[in-house]
C-alpha cells in the first residue's frame, strides 16, 4: 500500500514527514533529501510512532528540493490537438525546467511584470527513486525500480515568453512556475503500474479546466526513462514531469490563419499572436484561485491536491 | 596574470593540477570539484611547489564535473544570419544541455546511429565562480565576481533531431556532444574584462570552418548572467555556453523555399529538411578530425585546443 510522504517548513528549515489521516507523523531529521527518504523513510513510515502534528497547521514544501527537472512536451493526444500540433508525431519532445522554479503545493504563483500569457499545465510527476548514469531499457516490467515516487505538478507557462522565444526553458523556469506536491506518493511495486489509472484535474476559480487519464499519455515513462538514459544522468530525487492532458488556456488559432500568419516577418507573427491570445480570458490573472489534483478514482493513489493563488 | 588549470585521469579517479608550461604540477588530491579548485587552487597555483608530471603523458578530462549547463541560442549575429533566423530578435534565447553530455577535450566524438546530420559549434563557456541563488544585477563592473574560469567547448548538435523536434535539449545532449577544456583558465579581475578578445577558431580534418571574437556576442556574459539568476539556482563549477559563431555545417535553404515548405505538413517539411542537408558534406562524419581553440591574439589568455575525432 503507497506511503504518502510530506516536507514541511520548521523553525530552522525543513522536515519529512508521514502522513497518516489528518496527521502527520515526524521522520527523524537525518532524512534532509529526497534521495533519503525514498531510501528507507518510506519502509521506516509503515512502523513509525512518533508523536503526530496536525496537518493542518503545517506549511507544506515540495518535496522535491534541488531536483533537476527533466519536462516531456505535449505528451497527451487532447494537448497536441488544442496547441496545433501534429498528434501523430513519432518522437518524444523533451526540455528541462528550471530547480529555482521549485514551489510548495499552497504557494502563491508569481506572475513576472512582462508577463501577460501565464498558464496552467497539471502534470504527473515520477520522482526518480535510484540514480541513472547511463543507458537502461525500462519497461513495465520493471518500471517500478526506477520510480521512486508520484508527485502532482504543476508546469506553469509564460505562453508570450515562452513560444515566441522558441526554446521552452525560460518561459518555463520563473520562480514559483513548478508548484510540486503536496505529497511524495511512495507506492508498493503493484501500484506503480496503476500510473494509467491516476486522474489529473485542474480548476481556475471553481472552475473544471482540465481532467484527464495518465494512460492517455503518448510516450508512457518507461519509454521516456530508456531515450532519457542516453542523454542524462539522473539522481534518486530528480523529476519527471510527463505533460498535460488538453484544457489548457493557450488556444492557437487555426491552421489557415497559421499559415497566412506564415508569411509574415516573424517577430510581426508573435505581436500579433501575443495580441490574440491576450483577448482570451482564460490565461491566469492575479487572485486567480487554482486547485490541482491527482488521485485514481478509487483513492488507493492519492497525490493529494495544490491550491495556488495567482499574484 | 591567467592561471590554467587542467583535471586528468589518474589509476584511481581524477586529479586537478596546474599548466606550467609543457609540465602540470599537481594539486593536493582534496581538491575535488570545479568549486573547490576556483576557491583557492588558483591562489595555491601560484606559489605551488609539488614534483611537475609531463602533461603529454596525461590523459585530461573535461574541468567542469557535473555541471549544470545553460545555453545561449543563436548569440552571433554570423551565426543567425547563416541559420535563418532574424539577427534583429530582441530576446536572449536559453536552453539547457544534459550533464551527461560532459567529455574531455581529447575525446571522440560518437555519432549515435540514428543520426545523420552531426554538427560543431565551438563556443566560449563561463564558468561560475560563485552559486547564483536569486536576482543579481550583473555589469561589466562586477562581472569578475562572477565568472570563475574561462573553457573551450563545443556544442556538438544533431540537426535532425535538435530541429525538426523543436526543443533543442536532445539533440544536443548525447554522450559526448559537450566536449569541454582542455583548461580551466582563471583570469585575474582585469583580465576577465578581455572575454570580448577571445578569438574562437574551428576546423575540421585541417580546413577553417569558424573564426570569430566573442565580442560579436549579442548578449554577452553580464547581461545573460542577470537574466539567469531570475531563472535558475546555479553553483560554482556550472556552465554557461555563450554561442557559437557562424560557419557551423547548418546552412537552411532560403527564406522563399522556407516559406513554400511551410506550406507542407510538418512532417514532410522536416522530411525534406533532412534530406536536402543530408547532401551537404559540411556535416561531421567517422573519421574526421576537428581542431578547435580559443585564445587572445596576444595568446595572454589562452583555454587551449580540442583535438576531437568523430567515431
Amino acid at each position: 500500500m503507497s506511503v504518502n510522504l510530506v516536507r514541511y517548513a520548521t523553525a530552522d528549515g525543513a522536515a519529512w514527514g508521514v502522513l497518516r489521516g489528518d496527521d502527520v507523523l515526524p521522520l527523524p531529521p537525518e532524512y534532509v533529501t529526497t534521495a533519503d527518504v525514498l531510501g528507507d523513510g518510506a519502509k521506516l513510515a509503515r512502523t513509525l510512532d512518533t508523536a503526530p502534528v496536525r496537518r493542518d497547521g503545517l506549511r507544506l514544501l515540495h518535496p522535491t528540493p534541488g531536483a533537476r527537472i527533466v519536462c516531456q512536451g505535449a505528451n497527451y493526444r487532447s494537448h497536441m490537438v488544442e496547441s496545433g500540433m501534429d498528434p501523430d508525431r513519432a518522437f518524444n519532445m523533451l526540455f528541462t525546467k528550471s530547480t529555482a522554479s521549485l514551489a510548495g503545493p499552497d504557494d502563491d504563483i508569481v506572475r513576472p511584470a512582462h508577463v501577460r500569457l501565464l498558464d496552467y499545465e497539471v502534470e504527473l510527476g515520477i520522482v526518480l527513486g535510484k540514480s541513472i548514469t547511463g543507458p537502461v531499457t525500462v519497461t513495465d516490467d520493471n518500471l517500478s525500480e526506477y520510480v521512486g515516487g508520484f508527485v502532482l505538478a504543476n508546469d506553469v507557462s509564460a505562453r508570450d515568453v515562452q513560444l515566441p522565444q522558441g526554446q521552452w526553458y525560460k518561459g518555463k523556469s520563473y520562480p514559483s512556475f513548478c508548484p510540486v506536491g503536496p505529497y511524495l506518493c511512495v507506492p508498493d511495486e503493484r501500484e506503480v503500474a496503476r500510473w494509467r489509472e491516476l486522474r489529473l484535474t485542474l480548476s481556475v476559480n471553481g472552475a473544471p479546466r482540465q481532467d484527464g487519464l495518465a494512460g492517455d499519455m503518448v510516450f508512457g515513462p518507461a519509454a521516456t526513462l530508456s531515450e532519457l538514459s542516453g542523454l542524462e544522468r539522473l539522481d534518486a530525487g530528480d523529476l519527471l514531469l510527463t505533460g498535460t492532458p488538453g484544457g489548457v488556456a493557450l488556444q492557437p488559432p487555426g491552421a489557415l490563419v497559421q499559415r497566412v500568419a506564415g508569411l509574415l516577418p516573424e517577430a510581426k507573427r508573435w505581436e500579433l499572436f501575443v495580441k490574440g491570445q491576450a483577448r482570451s480570458d482564460a490565461y491566469l490573472k492575479p487572485g486567480d484561485r487554482v486547485v490541482a489534483a491527482i488521485r485514481t478514482d478509487d483513492g488507493a493513489l492519492d497525490l493529494g491536491a495544490q491550491h495556488n493563488t495567482v499574484r
